[in-house]
């Protein structure tokens, strides 16, 4: 019951820290590590077909521009792997990364959640775990219970 | 252990009688049905909420166009959703599903797939499942073992 | 002859109150309220089923990124719904809000405005509103009057 | 209570002769014509300056490519105006006739609905003419039980 | 020979100052005036009807957003119309003013020019008086060997 | 007073003869050649630096994907060149051909017209020839007067 | 001096065959395989890291959807690699394979050629060879006078 | 073994010096230049004819908008050419460049590089080298080597 977040450089913990962040409030234990693609292939290969053997449940990848991370390590692990689509600097909008995760080919599947949205992968892993275990999935019911009562405030700060 | 298969429209089959058929190939039970966030509003509610309740593990959701069917319903359950952007007929060539269903915002997470990819939502539904029982992540191997070994037979096809 | 003007989230805020402000200009009431489709599924029900009944007239909605309230609230209420796409901070150019508002399935259509459109949001009320009412349709005809005049001013402005 | 329907070409009709025939279903009277913002522009002029003194209480305008008909019968008319994108042999996939209708400046709103959806555009009007109407609120009603029931049809056949 | 520079709106003079300076450069009267389709519709046909009777050759007309103006201009002009995209601030990256002023239908062409591209309208209007003036056309002949000038010495500094 | 026409493959000339017909239709003088800037650069030089010298007053030049034919003409001939993107069998919707040939550099435009626009050129040659030329002014205003005729004449089919 | 020529699937092979055309009328020698990222990793290791000491002087590569084959290959190979995105059946308009190849982070180039365009992959690999082989590059000038010789022939043609 | 580095403008360099630099590491002789296919066409006939006859191997082209450079000097060199697409001021996002410089027609490729791409487009032009150079070839080896060990190191800084 452990999530390993991973990313193709250091440049997109920025954003994938939302991940780590809302995993911890769920008392998940996470792993984190720069998993590269198109610089560390070999590492991209060990973590790949060994993930499922040390105890790691859900896969978060995050990656920029033609990102391949997300789809490799899908590619070599049986386990769930969630893609986060991260704007880079070169980037053209966005499009690229979200388009390299998504538009997987039939066999391969990757996870992906909205542009830099990280703090959704970290919930989505939670809300994996949680469909074969009762707390967790409890704590997302608590949390979308929270969520909701911050818009009602919201209302309510709006109207008095 | 079953996996709830839900679209906006009978017309929407087509496409997603590929995940019945790949849970079936997995010997996953599943659950067929309608349902419209724009048409069967209630029912959308009444599913939401108990999904989890009858002891469904993950959602998978197709919808095309203004795609709400599967965000709608992240809304409500705690359990996983799996969204499946449907290029329907009068799409704008399926940009319009895809990113009304990958773009979430943060705290409800929709698990999207590629455009049309059914399939894949079966399979990562499987993963899901596997992530939590070594008897269906062992099949997701074989199944992968299955995708390389029919690769390497057009391979040597080609060559011969 | 109520406009209700509702938004998924109170940063949808600084866009919104323009509709706020033109339709005060029109001396039309309004009643503003957060209604999150994805946070408050519930509290969208309510409202959406009922609004018609608590002298409401029209309904104006904005949200940004996968933009479910305009579709949701139209999906259950009999009124006329104006659907304003906000450009969020992590939206695809606002090309997720524009599509998910604008491209509703048959039997259930949105009145979308231009990005970011809360003004004309409001002034498209005014207008559903004046179609059946002389004196808000003749606050109608003077306003495009004062474009008019506003226009043909910084043309001589220019020239002198 | 009269919705005039209008569009560019004769070419445009296949497409809006579905917001004809659901307005007729809803019983409402329609006024049908050909007005080209490019090719007629002073008999837009004459409709537009004078649709609400001939009993109309909401306009379709219809067109495709750099569609400039709603948004021109919008600059003149006090009426609520509602744009249909039409997706057109030589468009760009739509996009053309989506962007010029959608994206109307501060001051002149047109209500746009999906492309090629002039279904949507016909129960529009009805849902405008229904906010002062109680009868034709009524059908509105009862026109979005007709659609659950044919889901719920659907989903039932489904199972048997 | 004069050219006619109008703009939707005061807010479109930066961009648009551009086409009247570069006109000057090459000796070319201009007039320039403030025309909006959307809010001076009577204004936008008595300049298009009339402005080949008031010795003016070309039309330079730029607008933003769904920028009807050059096209409506054209509608009613028999002179040539120069369309000028701009990038107003609610523009979706532009791609709405491209497409509602190049994407016109059969009958009706407006010469257009790149996004913001005014100082191209103003050569592209020099170069249509110099199809028929050959004095205007040398001017054409030296401003290009100017540009030819001002590439070489870049080269040569950069060598050096 | 004589409009040349080229285009970079013989595969255009079904999109391009449109620009031919009509400027019979306008007994305007045509030349057409196929001059690709890809293939034959060299006389696509010959071409661009001499054309002014023939007798030529206008050129319009079609090419699909990366078209750069237009804007290389309009690099080397003083007079005004209009660009029709065309839409070959491999391009990507056509938005290659659009982009290349409209988002020119400062300094050298192209006038560009719709895809597949050849008709509109035409219509354009014919205008800016009619900027100088009283002759074809009228014929143009003719042509318009037709426009305008055929579309009452629907209008009245539609009504009786 | 041999090229390698991989695709990720049979069915990209109608789209590679050209490649493979046009390097034999080049007489240059090829070798052909499906290689699959997403289901043969352990395969594309062995091909990348070795294919530079088999005498392959280029790769080419080929995929379509989230193409992850040419930018994996260039991770692993010091060679030249080119990419062909290949527009596949359920791709977004073959936006995704074009983004997928071409958009490579910084270190790991991969030379991208238009959609579909194999027979140009080949003639780049031809070029490659040729910069350091003077046999081979006289063969592209040659290959160049006979595309300059067609598009002269097919202009002789529609004169006479 | 001489890379030639040319762009449309000085404007280019801040994008196209990364392309100097990587193979200045590379110890691969440079020669940089202004060629503008629009401002000084007889220049980029020149360079483009004789670059092969002067001892280059590769070209290096850099442009912006509706960017020719590349291409039309693969027009005329048999030499491989790396096309650079730059993002400018009044680009669309960069598609412009990106599509004008990718979406070449069959018998004239250009290697295309992502989006203000130079450092990748040095490194291919290296590759290119290297596929004939032994000595070259090793220093691409070491040169992933080295980022291989950058992401290991900031791996493991991470993680301490």
């Amino acid at each position: 019951m452990k999530v390993a977040i991973i990313m193709g450089s250091i440049s997109d913990m920025p954003v994938m820290q939302e991940a780590i962040n809302i995993l911890k409030e769920f008392n998940i234990e996470t792993e984190v590590d720069i998993v590269s693609a198109h610089r560390t292939p070999e590492k991209l290969f060990d973590f790949s077909k060994n993930a499922h053997n040390r105890g790691i449940s859900v896969i978060i990848a995050g990656a920029g521009g033609a990102a391949h991370l997300p789809g490799m390590v899908a590619s070599m692990s049986p386990l769930p792997v969630i893609g986060v689509p991260v704007k880079s600097s070169n980037s053209i909008d966005g499009w690229d990364s979200v388009l390299s995760i998504l538009q997987m080919p039939g066999g391969v599947p990757v996870a992906t959640v909205a542009l830099n949205g990280a703090k959704n992968a970290g919930i989505l892993a939670a809300q994996i775990i949680g469909s074969a275990n009762k707390e967790v999935l409890q704590k997302i019911v608590n949390y979308k219970e929270g969520l909701k009562q911050a818009v009602l405030k919201a209302s309510d700060d709006l109207k008095s």
